[in-house]
């Protein structure tokens, strides 16, 4: 039932504020940001959150793997915690939205509350994640909060991890510690995300909230095409076994598979590289890197299997060989159906025109929801476009989502 | 008419150790040899070289651009010289064959004529050329021959070539004399080359020899389609503008074009990049280095408008841009029509099955052509194998090749 307390509302003027002086912190000519995890800029960004956290009056908290945050503590020392948050890292040159939104709407979620002399039945704790970008390990903070960061993790010998953990160090985070990091799963009540969309669907059907249902999973493939290096100008056509042909076949072919059989699946080819890499050689060795993302888990699976034969195929066709080596894996996260029901009674209540949307990005909250109830309040991004200066959502749809996520936290905790 | 001196042979045993020796020199545990021009190996081979002429009486003489040659004068002074040869260094893990073979049978041939006492009416020189493979810039030591290489060319801005210039000196190569190499054409009988065909047209025909009677014309281009960057979740297909989609289309429909229109031509895209060659970032950029081969200039001009006219089609088809530079382009060369006849003498006398044949790589003998009537022998090479440690040519078709090429030198000087 609806209580007066839920109709509490933001500070739409000190959260504009707050945007503005934080998208200062690596401030790129274009009007974009650049902010990675760990570099001077991202440190100076934590430095000033920290500022803010103590100038609203809450508890300052920080642990092991880096991840800050600000505390609004129950009366009961026992009690749950509710986490709202995001992050404050940012991809080289990308936009000021971009993570660093709901992070400062968290924190003016919990001032309000604070400011209202309020006092929820749980814990609130407005969290900054570490490197959700994956400057050095993508979403770090969130699974080293679920437990799924340790020393291993980073002293692995296959890949020279000498900078990050040089990075770590500097950032005052303890390689034998990062294990530390995680908390329990019954200390938490759940987990709450205010995130720009980064795609068009919410500003092409011009609504001004999406709450996620679902966010996709994510598969990656290293495809190595294989034929042999011959001479480019004595070989003749019918002699050859190029490797770039067959790649390039499948580039194609793999684009029209995914857009063809599957309208909620999508893929990209980012990466490509010929050996000996010569203008006046038949390529030997074509490598590609896939990727390719789905709401449903078993859908993804059946694209996986379709890629890989498909790989086959084109090697066949050039009398190639091809090997297909699994990179990288993330299942598609399904989330809490209580939490998307809060937030859109949230909605409701703010006169919102909202719709359940599946997110194509992946989020601390897809982590999060691995240990405890999570749930994701989307924004319009303008023309979709993000990991870009020109990357843009209107103050109109900040305001409304973070009275939204205020309005979500008092429906939870008061 | 016929002379009785015509019927010299070359010494095939004494031909094949040198052979051994010189393959001894730079070689690769697979049976190639490195010996990449200017590098120590080729410096060796040089050494070896010299010691060869000096051995077998002839003269020393190198120029200001490292070419190497021995030596047999005419009586005249005055006379013109007919200059025989090839190359000894070799592409990095490549054949004993390629070029090694033309410089020992030219000085085989020399020696042959030096001790039977002969008195040709020109000078005879067995050359070595500098870097013929592009270690630094290819066809380096013929060019500088017909004048074409000055300080300029070495020290352009636009690339570095440090390394170039070190290697340059090391040699005892001066920049600042690199243009006195040039040769008055009014002194030059001609050029004769033996070398393996590096294709498989006469092994499959079962020929003894081929002789060359055009060298293709190539072409480079770097072509670059533009798109937009966008994040590979969020961005649904329709709203993408992926380069490497459109480069892709490229790869595929060039080869189809030139494969299926143009019987003599071949095209090879050995190069390929993306930007920002991030797995999760639809490409904004993707770089092609393509070139294409044919053996009649006007045919040649013609796969090149519709190369790039294609290279439009796939842009537009992708909603892309594309920019299509020249990068390199060598005309096509016409032989010697007088040495064609000449050494088609030779073979018949000789019985050596033999036809005419396009060369499909690029030669010394393209350059001298433009400056003297140039001819050239092709041996077969087994299954077209080249660049390859497992090169082969059948040492009956090097000591069928090389009495001819000694048979043509007489019927040209005696």
């Amino acid at each position: 039932m609806a209580q007066p307390a839920y109709n509490l509302r933001i500070d739409s003027e000190r959260l504009r504020a707050d945007f503005d002086a934080l998208s200062e912190i690596g401030a790129t000519v274009g009007g974009g940001v650049t902010r990675p995890a760990l570099s001077n800029e991202d440190l100076a960004a934590r430095a000033w959150f920290a500022d803010r956290i103590e100038e609203a009056g809450l508890h300052i908290k920080d642990d092991e793997v880096g991840n800050l945050s600000g505390c609004l503590p129950a009366a009961d020392p026992d009690a749950q915690t509710l986490m709202i948050g995001s992050h404050l890292d940012t991809v080289p040159n990308g936009g000021r939205f971009d993570g660093a939104i709901g992070v400062l709407a968290a924190l003016e979620c919990l001032r309000r509350i604070n400011e209202a002399g309020l006092k929820p039945r749980y814990h609130l704790e407005a969290i900054n994640f570490t490197d959700e970008e994956g400057a050095w390990k993508s979403l770090f903070g969130s699974n080293g909060v679920i437990g799924k960061i340790s020393a291993a993790d980073i002293s692995d010998t296959l890949h020279d991890n000498m900078a990050f953990r040089a990075a770590l160090h500097r950032a005052g985070i303890r390689l034998d510690e990062l294990h530390r990091a995680r908390r329990d799963p019954a200390s938490i009540l759940g987990y709450l995300e205010l995130h720009i969309e980064q795609g068009k669907r919410l500003h092409e059907q011009n609504l001004d909230i999406g709450i996620v249902d679902r966010i996709v999973g994510r598969t990656t493939y290293n495809v190595v095409f294989y034929g042999e290096a011959a001479h480019a100008g004595t070989t003749t056509a019918d002699e050859r076994r190029d490797a770039l042909q067959g790649a390039a076949a499948y580039i194609i072919a793999a684009h029209n598979l995914i857009t063809d059989g599957y309208p909620e699946g999508v893929v990209n080819c980012g990466h490509v590289a010929v050996e000996p890499d010569s203008f006046n050689v038949v390529p030997a060795e074509a490598s590609l890197r896939i990727e390719f993302r789905h709401p449903d888990a078993a859908t993804l699976k059946d694209m996986e299997a379709r890629l890989i034969g498909l790989a086959r195929d084109c090697a066949r066709r050039y009398r190639l060989t091809v090997t297909t080596e699994r990179a990288l894996h993330r299942a598609p996260e399904r989330m809490s159906g209580y939490l998307f029901r809060q937030i859109e009674t949230a909605c409701r209540a703010e006169g919102a025109r909202c719709a359940a949307i599946a997110s194509y990005s992946g989020h601390n909250a897809q982590i999060m929801n691995q240990m405890a109830p999570a749930g994701m309040i989307f924004l319009p991004s303008v023309d979709g476009i993000s990991h870009n200066p020109r990357e843009h959502t209107e103050w109109r749809h900040v305001e409304i989502g973070a009275n939204i996520l205020l309005r979500a936290i008092l429906q939870l905790t008061v």
